[in-house]
């Protein structure tokens, strides 16, 4: 282990020494991880397949890419970032994903579902157009990714293209938590020879009746058995229909057996499948125990125990957010029946499943499959349930066709829950939910909420029932500043901000929960004798044209702040605002430039986008100098 | 069929004379779309299918789900919407596409493809929650709209849902163009029987070689061969391996016995699919020889001869939009041999036909799946390839994602077209290009170009070659206005506009092809002796900030016009800039007010829309009062 630190070191070891090596590669991990919270249960179930993929091909000239990207931690260890390992998701540090950016050995920049097949069919496609000899291209692609329709897509187009594509199918029947659908149920089934054995008694059965017939009818087709089983399954397969060739399953934790078996598909030409069975966690008990718990970690862990050290417990702190979530929806289902949960593998990660485990006939984990989430609710929603679907801020670009065409063009009453809104820290540039105000705000028939507080996240759940029409909250990860947070339910009126605290000479305009730290900031000014006037403004759209009436007669000098791209965001909507109805303050924009933000916490990534405390302290001195 | 407005009045019909009727109602289908232009092969495919749904079904209340819906015009005739027909697709008349806001009988709003399984799932889910007793509910999806991801996600769903649905697959190996993709292979294969055929050899060489063993072994196997072709046909189904009991393939075109087999399959439980044959253009001769051409009309036409009916000829109409691009792209691919075509099933849509004409393999069909079609477009780029990835404005909003994080972010050169960007016209809301500058001008490292005339676009399109990452190039639907177009290319420089004319008092800035209306508004102003300043200003971003800082040296007074959205548009990046460099001029924004904009003649729409010639001097006149 020591003297592996790229692929080429990996070569030099002996095929039977490899197993060895495995397992000293997977305590690698779990010690680091231990130390510094990250993805976890994906990486260690593909330790033998990444080692039998770097062992037998040539890369970085041959391209893997790894479809999302959180099992990519033993990849970067052998591709020559041991050294920088325990830097893994901190601002400057390696990136939680496999990044273009960040290495030749990433062929593929990653972090949403179900990309890599289309990339790695660009990428053969390209190979053969550009003469590239020999060049290999593998799409390593978990059971839960395959359930999203670009993958579909995607197979459906490499089935015609004849490129030599080898897509990895790495079965371990889990996204994060348990996967969902009928492919899910279809690939239990090849593993488990289900659809075998009932092929072969319906066979039975039919010869059966051949019997009288032709006496030993069955004796004879027991002898061809294998043929058939044969002929049967191959046929009978969903990915050959599909025009790729199916091989496997095979143990994906063998990995001498791995090696071989992908050094010997090296020369079929053609788009294949090769189906590989492990299991998330693998050789860490905790984990493989419950996969869910551990799919990331959150804290350090001890290894022997799997107990979570203990961080310093902060005073303060309110609840998460996607629990104020959870814990509201269901006490909302228990009073209104006609409220449904619907959630694309993400049960768990937005804490629907407290919902799920009080009414499980009323919530639909669809799978990882945003578009069918959104528009599936649509359909509810048109025979007059009422869906709050939950997508993260940034998983929820996939449906944004849906919001349109399926929910806000027909005005169905859909509640748009868009959790891990604005900088989401450490899982970086493809988890930011940095665009959603400005991509939902030029939507018709859409309101747009963003709480500034637990508080508010609850009332706006709450008030979604009593509208009629489409409604989308955003609301951030991490956790709030309210420990008292579950008060009785308030109507909040749509389109009605509130003011915060008033002030003189300047106006700080926010929405959502970056509004605490504009909070902070005026505490810091107090201590000046400046004193801000702060408003929460609650929704993007309706803007509360009242309050900006009253804001822009009192104040000409104003700061809007929010957790979201400036391009199109909230700033622009009161610039919009103002230019309609004749106003000129001056008016300064704070949020996301015009850049993707990379991981680090969230407090370092406010003040790199320079909208922490700090930063909108000095802004307001700024504006009054 | 003159008694016939509902489906009550279809079900008094004698089942044997529903042949005769749906005769009549394709010869007024025929007849009224030769006169009225609109969507015409696909009605003409499902005229069976749909008079037998509502023949069998009790509709409205049993809810059908028409996916696309260009093939509903005989369910909007038997649906009390006869006599309104002729208005289809004109402004104020019935709507081109299922509207739930026109009729009770259109159960989902429609227009974009692959949806209707998502919503049927959701209206199904929903109708077994709510109770509704005997409610069934139908999803018609073509075998096109089959390949997009969400129709997949969708079937996976449903596999699992137990729902009482129909998917009535209506295949006819077509979009608009011939379907693209292993999945039209394979059902192809089922209806053509080749998978059995190849089954039968398999087994059949198989048994072969236990001939010595036991003679005769053919022999017998051949008495059991309709017993293995049912378990074969049966397990090998596509359909089936996602948990769909699969029936068919039918007669699309024999109305009796569909009605027979859809009443059979009312009382199946669960998810289930019925596979229909159909021809596209059925019962008119020119339209079955020619499918892609006949998919809908432009113009009226002589129903013996086939022939269009000439319209006035415009003197000093340019080529159409598309043929600029088809025609200067493949001069392009001439000299750039790095140049790809990725276009989700609108290969003659978009004019690329002619590129692959000449260079067949270098462009893509990749069937309707806009998502795998940019990261698909990315893969390639990510090797030095240098696709041209073209789908129409309200198409592209499928691949957001795909955009921000498979493009954008690892900052691929990638040439995103989108053609019909703008207002469409008769196609209506679903299909208007109304948002795309409002949902890229946020995403960061993208430049966004629109060309104000065939030159520009020309010129754009030539110089998207030399940078070195993305670009979107948005142009409308329809013809330009300059006959003389085929210019030796010219490079424009990224983020510079243009002066169109120079003036005083005001300046109007736009981009795009709209600064066509604002030319003739200045036509009109300039013979009052009004005289204001047309700047062009090409790129969305960049903003030109050169030219942003003479505007804003000269001129108090600004209108922008732009054909998209207000809210985050082209607008709003000049109010940003504005704001952020401290300019306070008065500024007035045209562009598509929030709502959705229904079908008209774009120029009725630029008028409704409040950006028309005479809106656009009218703004000018209230501006300088």
């Amino acid at each position: 282990m020591d003297q592996v630190n790229y692929p080429d070191d990996l070569k030099k070891i002996p095929k039977d020494k490899l197993p060895q090596f495995c397992d000293e590669l997977r305590q690698y991990v779990i010690e680091v991880i231990s130390q510094h919270p990250g993805h976890f249960a994906a990486t260690l179930g593909v330790i033998e397949l990444t080692v039998a993929l770097h062992y037998v091909y040539n890369t970085p000239y041959d391209q893997i890419v790894f479809d999302v990207g959180h099992q990519a931690y033993a990849h970067k260890i052998l591709t020559g970032r041991k050294e920088m390992f325990e830097t893994l998701r901190t601002l400057h540090g390696l990136s939680p994903f496999p990044n273009r950016d960040e290495s030749d050995y990433d062929a593929f920049t990653v972090g949403h579902a179900s990309t890599s097949i289309s990339s790695a069919l660009g990428l053969a496609v390209a190979a053969a157009k550009l003469g590239h000899q020999g060049q290999h291209v593998i799409s390593v692609i978990g059971d839960g990714a395959m359930t999203g329709g670009m993958a579909f897509e995607a197979l459906n187009n490499a089935g015609i293209q004849k490129s030599n594509l080898l897509v990895i199918l790495n079965d371990n029947h889990m996204a994060i938590d348990q996967n969902s659908g009928a492919l899910n149920d279809y690939l239990l089934d090849i593993t488990t020879s289900k659809t075998y054995n009932r092929v072969k008694k319906d066979v039975w059965d039919t010869l059966g009746k051949f019997e009288t017939l032709m006496p030993r009818a069955r004796n004879f087709i027991s002898k061809v058995e294998s043929g058939i089983k044969h002929v049967v399954l191959k046929r009978s397969n969903f990915f050959e229909g599909l025009g790729i060739r199916y091989f496997g399953p095979v143990d994906g934790h063998d990995v001498i057996r791995l090696a071989e078996v992908i050094n010997e598909m090296k020369d079929i030409q053609g788009p294949k499948l090769l189906h590989v069975l492990t299991k998330k966690g693998k050789g860490y008990k905790f984990a493989e125990d419950n996969q869910t718990e551990w799919h990331a970690t959150s804290a350090a862990f001890d290894i022997e125990t799997g107990k979570k050290v203990a961080s310093a417990p902060s005073t303060a702190m309110g609840p998460k957010y996607q629990e104020v979530f959870g814990i509201t929806l269901t006490e909302l289902a228990d009073s209104n029946p006609d409220i449904m949960g619907v959630s694309p593998a993400m049960l768990s990660g937005c804490s629907m499943n407290i919902m799920a485990a009080k009414y499980p006939g009323r919530v639909f984990d669809v799978g990882i499959a945003e578009e069918h989430a959104v528009t599936f609710s649509a359909g509810m929603a048109a025979q007059g349930l009422l869906p709050y679907c939950n997508i993260y801020s940034t998983f929820m670009q996939r449906a944004y066709d849906q919001i349109v065409h399926d929910v806000c063009l027909p005005r169905l009453h859909v509640v748009l829950c868009l959790d891990r809104a604005g900088i989401v820290g450490a899982d970086g540039a493809t988890h930011q939910g940095a665009f959603d105000i400005s991509y939902l705000r030029h939507i018709p028939n859409l309101i747009v909420a963003a709480p500034m507080d637990e508080v508010e996240l609850r009332n706006m759940l709450y008030t979604a029932q009593y509208i009629d029409g489409p409604i989308a909250i955003r609301y951030p990860r991490g956790n709030g500043h309210n420990p008292d947070w579950k008060k009785p339910f308030q109507k909040m009126e749509i389109g009605r901000g509130r003011m915060v605290c008033d002030g003189s000479d300047i106006a700080i305009v926010s929405v959502g929960t970056i509004g605490y730290e504009v909070q902070q900031a005026i505490k810091m000014l107090e201590a000046h004798d400046i004193h801000p006037a702060h408003f929460d403004m609650r929704y993007i759209k309706p803007l509360d044209t009242d309050m900006m009436q009253q804001i822009l007669s009192r104040f000409g000098k104003i700061i809007t702040v929010e957790d979201n791209a400036l391009q199109g965001g909230f700033g622009s909507a009161v610039l919009e605002y103002c230019a309609d109805n004749g106003y000129a303050p001056k008016i300064c924009r704070l949020g996301i430039p015009d850049r993707f933000i990379e991981h680090g916490t969230p407090q370092d990534l406010y003040r790199i986008c320079g909208y922490d405390r700090d930063a909108i302290a000095n802004k307001v001195r700024e504006m009054l100098a």
